[in-house]
């Protein structure tokens, strides 16, 4: 059997591993107040070239999401993201869960611009009523998308700068930013995302963590009193170092760009094969999410074959929409056998 | 230095990191739904002799009182705690966050009894502004409690009685559950718990694990929708086999009873150690936290000998309540180590 | 000046005014429990033939929606509601504040289908990863809607029965009700509506009142601990009588009716008026209110003469689509005087 | 039959009665922008030498206190209160609902001081695990007491240096102000309290309206936003003139405090009757509430000749106490007739 159905089907990074069990047996000071995870934030605010970032690791991405947007927003305002965007689909209420309404925006292919971002606060101060409607309070956009793709530095420039023109805080769900990061067709740098986002969090659940994820905050005054809010949101790691070795291990010696860009080649090499055999790209990804339009029967002998993926979406008539995920733990024999099986 | 602060400084037991490599490149699907996780429930089904039971694993302590409580509590209601009750006292806020009240009973030695709770409710219904009132909606209690303290089987029964009498549930705090089973004061078995509370939680952070607890109710019926509420909560892990592989661990050839019985020996022969030298305990406690109240100088005489230990409280004039913790992973040496000192 | 802004203007019927006078200097028990209020509850389910229904008295309609969506819903669902629905746009983020999301669905002119949100449900529970969604719980529906617009005895039958084979009650919001009751165009009753939705509210403060709503569920099993769930959320008012006063005086000798009617045939009055001047009907409304497509020299002149009413939306560039709302407190000869300017 | 069970019993004073009537058939716009809502508010800063004070009224006490502490909150923090507090007791866990806890400080006859609030904050910073419970973020007092009795001008100004002190903003929940600023044991007038206090409502319900609440704080800025908010907790009236008219009437021609002192002076005469009769008082109030131990047969006596009024707690084996309320509405022949059957 071959898996490409996502990114968090294996456990974690073997360098990662190796690192906790070496300090298993230490003795240290519980919620993040130890020294591994003094390291590993020195570490991420290096690689953000934000030296005083506020750095704060939590466990999961839609914990993560909802202190973080509950921290940000007033209790008037409501957060601005993509129809598609992960917070207003799939995580079972949590934003609400804290009071806040998702404020959706059409997408394309994942995407929202700033004009869209620009138009629609324009619009919403414009409206006399504008009090009794939920005001707009941030922005939350996902790199990569949802559907694998990119915004671009100029894009995220100008995103970044509607923000701070209407005075709202710019945030940046990371799950698989690694994945973004080790793309070609990527022109933006942990740097510019820490420069332009007032706040994101770079994933580590789908990037080689057991678990895990980094919010950074460049400027740590954007998010005041978090510590508390993470601890009654339920996100703060009682033997926080477990995520402070992982990340450190991840920020050591690039392992996180090694293994992501291991992760996208692969990817594009899927890519490539289905082309190459005729079928159409439902989705144009440059990152380690594929998507493809198959006939039913591909899809099924596939199966057959010991290859699991997913249908996204309802499968249809004749043809499916399905997609095909790499990681870190894609090794190049399982490409390989699903090149030769296809 | 010798660490006696807590019972979460080390990472995990040397067996559950030994199992997490082993099962670490394989490919599972997520959030709980593969193979380990569903052994791991039925072991812990087994153990407590509750074969239908609803067995979910959460990553952390907060994150499983503030989803239980919310699960358990209808809006008009509120939670019955000890004053000194962890989610009372040190959890941030995360029950009234979910927007319910913590209604206090003054405790004794960190228990409560049958009797005030049964008063408690009695005069709430006698009052005729009930309605504009909390109502008293679940019973928390802790096992072993703040002070290491525990409960008989009979006193347990009692709590299970009145609050079936008055038609509420019972929920047991385990995050150190297994020290409180592995006394020998301890009257009580994982399958009394799992009869006598509608829902409890085994704690693994504090007994063996890098993280993770895992709540049962032997009645499923108990806990309607409770996937979907861990998901808003923030408390669902994606890899969920990750808690999966770390709880079968312990549920295997006994391992959560012998390392708990470890640390609770430890912790005895520490406290027969103050008192051979004639110090005070300050609450008599079975279990792995000891607390002695010790003249400043021994205090500072141990700390500058490299004993690591807390305050339990503010530092008096001339004595102080300080607390030992032992855990599995306090070593005989360290004991021996700390007597020889004394 | 002449008034076609809104049908919360004026104060209460001179009626209700007469009887607040009369009582005002008896003495009666607080929060509801005065004779007034249960003789007004007794009206009222005899009105909608539901003699056994719980009649709660609220003191306005945001407050109405909120609670009792927070009522009706679990935790982990959301409330179904049309895209232009008052709690998805103008309620200020007052359902989230509670928790819950709002799901909205396209509509038509303000409605909703049977078969929408059949198909909604449907999918919802074939997607695979449902749990990690938001759950539709109950269904929101306003009568008359946002634009004037009515449901059908028939489509309301339809929504009832849907929501029922799926489980889920059906709430509407009555705001306006009185107005869609006394249209012509409407073939649904007081007793229909108590019949085919599990909750209802009739609106008083657009209809005659100062202030005040009914909340009218036919089984009261539908909403248990509704009365302390109204403290909690503030809407609990003190001197309940003043409600139950006012919505007496207003199910008495058909005040309700008669009023409302009132109001509808002056709006009929004035569209037959502004169609026989050859001006468009922006949304073809049988109630109390208008909406109308007028050239911008036009609305101008109006509102030089002295008439106030509503752009509904933003100034076009030639024409705008305005709003013209009666009441039971417009007059004939506000209505002859708008013709004769007109 | 004489009533002296609340201060809500009645309906408004006649003068505003008065008002509402003679201005019931005005059209004015809604939610407060109408100039009797404009001119009530000004009527109040001055009243309050506050002129540049935010004035939002308000429909009840609950909404108002849930709506201001979570104005005034951040999420991480907790309100100060008395034990006794009505925010702790009687509001069904609305400030809980709005995700905030109540950190309760011990009373006498209903007041905490300076001192107690000093030491709260200071032990709580002290605490080296502060971040991981809920900060104090502001006080809330009542005045009158739940107990009838006052703060001085001097506690006051003790307890408003001690929270500005500590960087936390005081709030007076005046439901009764008026019977508190009405006795001649007060030494405190609104603008004191205006000065003092950073926000506090003057309670309307209890003093001479149908309903209503104003809610004051001299620097707008302490209170951003708090239109919508007010919106979002369903406690924007929508026809908000009604209150507007009421207030007016209110704060012209020294209404307020007229109709207080009365209440006042007829609750003293019935305080002097009954310890002229050798009655004992249970908690020394200056205010309109009166605490009298009486033995059972009294009472029963007093209620058979028709003298309504209510326990205060539980009724005991041969006495019990019981509270006896004046309000603007109580007359001297309803105080006469008492002494009488007295």
């Amino acid at each position: 059997m071959i898996y490409f159905n996502s990114d968090y089907m294996a456990g974690a990074h073997p360098e990662v591993m190796r690192r906790l069990i070496e300090t298993n047996l230490e003795h240290t000071v519980g919620y993040g107040c130890d020294p591994y995870t003094q390291q590993a934030k020195d570490a991420i605010r290096s690689a953000c070239a934000a030296p005083n970032a506020l750095v704060q690791f939590m466990e999961g991405g839609t914990q993560t999401n909802a202190t973080v947007i509950d921290a940000l927003l007033r209790r008037h305002e409501g957060v601005l993201a993509a129809e598609c965007g992960h917070i207003n689909v799939h995580e079972s209420g949590a934003i609400e869960h804290s009071g806040h309404k998702v404020l959706t925006l059409p997408d394309t292919c994942g995407k929202i611009t700033a004009e869209q971002v620009d138009n629609y606060i324009t619009n919403f101060y414009r409206d006399e009523t504008y009090e009794h409607m939920v005001a707009p309070g941030m922005l939350y956009i996902t790199m990569p998308t949802e559907y694998g793709t990119l915004y671009s530095l100029n894009e995220l420039e100008q995103l970044s700068a509607i923000c701070h023109k209407h005075n709202i805080p710019l945030y940046m769900d990371g799950a698989r930013l690694g994945y973004a990061l080790a793309s070609k067709a990527c022109d933006v740098t942990l740097p510019d995302i820490a420069r332009l986002c007032d706040v994101f969090y770079i994933g580590g659940t789908k990037c080689g963590l057991l678990f895990g994820e980094a919010v950074v905050a460049s400027n740590p005054a954007t998010l005041p009193h978090f510590f508390p809010l993470v601890k009654q949101h339920g996100a703060l790691c009682a033997k926080g170092r477990i995520l402070g070795v992982q990340f450190l291990t991840l920020f050591t010696d690039n392992l996180y760009e090694r293994i992501c860009a291991h992760a996208v080649v692969l990817a594009q090499r899927i890519r490539t094969a289905f082309v190459n055999k005729g079928y159409r790209v439902a989705i144009d990804s440059p990152t380690n999410q594929q998507f493809f339009i198959l006939p039913n029967d591909v899809i099924d002998r596939l199966r057959a074959s010991g290859v699991s993926f997913e249908d996204w979406g309802v499968r249809g008539a004749t043809e499916t929409t399905v997609r095909f995920v790499t990681s870190w733990a894609t090794t190049e024999e399982d490409v390989n056998k699903l090149i030769e099986i296809l």
